[in-house]
């Protein structure tokens, strides 16, 4: 996954089960430098701002970082993580994720190079 | 909704119906540019601090931003809103919301002029 | 607790009853001026650097605070908890937290002295 802001919804959501008629679903990631989000699904200049934002939220290089043996992108990319999260828990109504009109979930990669990541869904409901 | 931070708890419980003994309650704001936290619910200069900190965190007007269309406080709003959530996960015990002394439910508003929110509540336990 | 970024999943991991084959575990601190979070489980200096990251994003004794009476450490504490947020969903897979290899629970002290923290886990499954 490329560095940025990914709008991931159909990709998770067509690898589903059926779902409960009411319940939840929790989204987790299991990593430490990227995030789970749910913002704007329609303008792509969204992700970008959002790229830009938390780029000058962390930025890299900062004198006092310690941790630095992986790359200046490894330790914003550790902070970024706790300020978007890994997990999010979206309700199921009526048999689909109930999302807004312009919810999107996005993957947000923070590393330079991140490779693949695994993302857990977990459903619970009836 | 006002644009900042609202203390909500009370009007998002006497909405519920009975609920389990125990489990958990998740809720969830269904748009795109504002959030749900749990903060201090006694002292409103705690809400006016947070929208102090959150509009320093992310300006409006920046040069960089693409997504502008819809004003100088969308983008910042988006950014916001990621960065706080819009879900939240909480305990239930002994039939009620497991909140500490301290903590209110807080609808974070990062419009000018955001409109009717919706919050979707889901109960699960027994 | 002292103030900084605990690694705390074995003690929360060793306190847990047994957990259901699959389903989730909501974790939730009870306070307004500490935070749950995961990342990464091996290096002390991400920790650090953490601690740092926070500090610079939300910084003390800001002229324009009015939420003031109880420290300089208080209101930063109470944006860093919004931030970071009171509540993780992680998922339960085959019986065990199903956390990445360098994912950790951390429990972030904002306060100088925050005395004793309450962290409420609620398992659901099966």
């Amino acid at each position: 996954m490329s560095r940025g802001f990914h709008l991931v919804t159909s990709e998770i959501v067509r690898q589903l089960p059926p779902l409960p008629r009411t319940g939840i679903i929790n989204i987790f990631t299991k990593h430490t430098s990227c995030g789970l989000s749910i913002n704007e699904n329609a303008d792509p200049d969204v992700r970008r701002d959002m790229e830009q934002i938390m780029n000058r939220l962390v930025r890299e290089n900062e004198p006092y970082y310690q941790h630095t043996l992986e790359g200046s992108d490894d330790m914003p990319a550790h902070a970024k993580c706790s300020l978007i999260g890994p997990d999010l828990t979206i309700p199921i109504t009526q048999g689909r994720l109930n999302l807004g009109t312009w919810q999107g979930i996005y993957l947000c990669e923070f590393r330079d190079y991140g490779g693949a990541r695994k993302v857990v869904a977990t459903i619970m409901g009836e």
